[in-house]
């Protein structure tokens, strides 16, 4: 019988140590069989700032250029730290939860694997991505707990 | 290298199918090498009935024990299709999602596997227990969707 996995969705977020999400991901698809692609969204700084009523400058679309270029190095050198292909590099930009949940709707994911922080404080409150990205997935969810 | 998961935690839901979720663990529990062990949370019903006034009766107490023994029989059940001891099977009362979190810290499980619905109506604005298991877990934690 064909095992459960056979397309991995990895979605990381270049501001934390990914480490031992990657490697998690790495087991899966060695264990499984399976094909796994990567995705890392930025979020545009406007969704931030334009709730607050921030006048646009050229800084903030200077940062976000910078930003970008930053999510594609590190792109790449995940792509070659994991032996994968163009086709199996997402970077996009949105809201994260959404971003993955329609990618992951799309391409026909049978599993994303993603980090999750013990929450305190705030975002106790608020929740985490994995929470959203668990909230209304078409597909299962993995959350690798990460050591504070 | 030891692989991530040596002891995962199967939490299933006697009210629903657990065909799905228990599938899924097995494949797990074979490609780890992994001990496997299981929990169902039957919710006293008092918690339900204290918050909205109803006073109590014998009629809820009767509920109650019927609940408990039809899950005695369930869990007894899967212990043996799943081929586990008495040690491994966990059957508890009080909120699921605190019993899941302190059974999986007190024990050191390593993964908890657990079903999930898409989520609307009222369920949208609630959260699920898959989100509130998520929600401060000390280990990682597998949702599988279930088909509605």
């Amino acid at each position: 019988m064909a095992k459960r996995y056979q397309k991995m969705l990895l979605a990381v977020d270049f501001h934390e140590d990914n480490a031992e999400v990657i490697a998690a991901a790495r087991e899966l698809r060695e264990l499984y069989g399976a094909e796994l692609h990567l995705v890392h969204v930025n979020e545009p700084l406007g969704m931030a700032y334009a709730a607050d009523g921030v006048s646009w400058g050229d800084q903030v679309y200077a940062l976000e250029a910078s930003i970008r270029k930053e999510s594609e190095k590190k792109m790449n050198e995940l792509k070659a730290e994991l032996g994968l292909t163009d086709d199996q590099c997402h970077l996009l930009e949105g809201r994260p939860s959404s971003q993955i949940h329609e990618l992951a709707e799309q391409s026909r994911f049978d599993l994303i694997v993603l980090g999750t922080h013990g929450q305190h404080g705030l975002q106790l409150l608020l929740g985490s991505t994995a929470n959203s990205v668990l909230h209304g997935a078409s597909c299962d969810v993995l959350a690798i707990r990460l050591r504070d």
